[in-house]
């Protein structure tokens, strides 16, 4: 049978060190299953890309290493109620083997329902996390490179980073 | 430790069927959980009474068979997706072993999530059943021997009969 | 640009109609955005198979008709208020051109939002309903020859008949 | 003090009814406060038009009986939790000093938390129903006589009737 | 056709920067749509009235400038999805032709739906503004010469003052 | 008739503030409602016990205080609407005679709704508060002192420490 892992990530920009934890999961398992978090927030800071844009950033990556049939994307609503989001993460996704974080939170949720985890290691995690992403962009310092190059025109198309700026009242 | 097993109902109204349960469960396990399903609905066709008087309710039946200290009530609002669920109540409830249960889709949640399931056989489960006594009142027949009589008086104090009444437009 | 349709279904099952109306969307159009509609729902008679499993069979549907990387399959929660859920849509899916649908509050939907609308014509409409399909087998009457014969693997494996049956109490 | 009463109605659509009851209210009160129920719901059979469109409809009524400055029109969305509804209705509505109602829940569900309410009697209530209208419509058969005639150009500018044989999917 | 601009606030209080820009709408449009947004909120910090007090306050000033019957307020819980926030807005309100707005994000969402949009030019935004009323309070510092003189009975009526003190604990 | 007092916390932990608020209660009333605020949230940093094992541990409490007979706990999931709120309480919980509170918001909200509410002192507020705890814990300080020591077993068992240290991302 089809081995498959579960990775969840709010994606907000999809990141050097997200692209390293596909590529680990995709040695590993057969398929990918890429859960989209937060996937009902939307232009806010924390959150400034809809749920359809990161799946279409998320979809070119993946091409990008070749391994556009290997992943399931599959956006995740919050539920606000941390011992019923694995049920609704359960509910929304195919069957999966096993689930590969780095957070806490994550693993102890679904170790609470008897699921198999695995903690991912983060690479340089000082240097790739969205938030960081996001507050370059609010200084106006480079942050191109902590992105895979395949999605800096998508990012563009979205305007990214001009909606940062708006919503902190920049314009 | 203390064994314990998970009983849920919505007792609108609390009738023999539910104490014959809760004798049985009783019987196996050292403590009882009693889940109070729907417990955000009150003043409804299907749910007349609030979960609070529920509540009061089920510490009178269990007082009357000297259990009190042995059941722990807790009420449940729905969450309107199945599959969150299971973690809504496991979330609200003190840990339990097994779950008790005559309802079939009961079963299924808790099996999806690993958890050790018992079928509860209905006795007599044309006469024991909260929609026929419902059913009873608003066409004026007898009902009050399919209930403890224990819990009469706190039916009529909450005005159970009138209030079920005055929500179809009888008055 | 890519063109892309949005169809919207629930899916459950999967059967013919849907496939001819893929079909026909992918002869106009370069992608196709399916949107599982109802995806929080699971276990219940309306919507007995889990968004995580329409994901695997419409998976299946699109491979065995060579179009698996054409097709985007985005599962889409309820929100229970007319005129909020365009825009739900919109922040789940990639942009979308045209939305196609059959079901007239659908197309009324998107209209008032200025969002092009193409109809679809139901071919049998009588006999390709999820709906029939599910009380054919509550009936025990055949119903394999009105979805693709590619999923019937998946529905055996979920337990689709035995699911159904259960939910009405008979097993 | 200004003298306040409040109405609560789903104005599916506004009919003769609830013209008889603003009246009765304005000759009690000095001024009527108009709660629209179920606000989130439209597009839909039990509620087709917005609340947007209601509260239009109810100005033009208010303005035909020369009362428009006596009236403040709430859309109040449902809360789907009896018990807590009461204290959205407070804190949606400016105060008032009586509910007048014609409905047993509304009026038990004020009673409950110790407010004033005053029983509507409805004059002839078999005809003077937004059900009955509504079916009428899909039925083809007259209604307009059953709605005040100074909101029957808002009807047709909303495309009440057609809506309604819309969502039922006739076209 | 009556034209109609509409412009969302929270109104925590109601103050000079307010009645500058409704009085800046009324200029050139027929009616003013004025939503009262987070509706559902009241007794925090940050949003201290209830929208029905709310309501009580917009009146009083529209009754001040002589413009009670050119305002239509409205009351607009949130959404918490920002997608899904100008459809619901949409269904609560009376058709209008424009949205003048201060807020970047209110701009940006309605824009994203196609509908026409004005920034409104805030003056001396560093001293209207609801928040650095709330803290004025707090600090004891006089604060009734940023609202209207016409509400200050009403806020009283509504312990305003009292309240915001309770809420962090200074009685 | 029974008399009857309704406290409510969120116990994250329980405390001897909280100790010291039941003696009170218990000496003035019959019988104790004591309900459990944010039940729905836990393996947050707010809130890291579920209302579940909030349960067991006051149920130990009132049990080494010879009072388990006479405490009717309940589980209290937020409403995310203060004006709401009462109302959910109210149809949670059996009738109470009282509300006992040292919190002004819960006091001003049951006191808006006409609900005798009677203002609690708090002892040594400076020690005695949940949040204290968590962050003693985080820091390494000794906290148990503040806590009934009849629950140090129980917190132990829910690995309280732990659960807290790994939810900030201390391993």
């Amino acid at each position: 049978m089809t081995s498959r892992g579960l990775f969840i990530g709010r994606f907000q920009p999809f990141h050097n060190g997200h692209l390293w934890a596909i590529k680990e999961i995709l040695k590993r398992e057969d398929e990918i299953i890429i859960g989209i978090g937060s996937a009902q927030d939307s232009y806010s800071l924390e959150n400034p890309l809809t749920a359809g844009e990161r799946i279409e950033i998320i979809r070119e990556v993946l091409k990008s290493i070749g391994a556009l049939d290997r992943g399931i994307i599959v956006p995740i609503p919050d539920i606000n109620e941390n011992l019923a989001w694995p049920g609704r993460v359960i509910e929304l996704t195919p069957r999966f083997d096993r689930v590969y974080s780095g957070n806490e939170l994550v693993l102890m949720l679904f170790e609470k329902f008897g699921i198999k985890t695995i903690r991912l290691k983060h690479i340089d995690r000082d240097k790739y996390q969205g938030r960081i992403i996001r507050e370059r962009i609010l200084r106006g310092e480079p942050w191109e490179h902590l992105v895979p190059s395949s999605i800096i025109p998508l990012l563009k198309k979205f305007s990214f980073e001009e909606r940062i700026r708006r919503l902190v009242g920049k314009r």
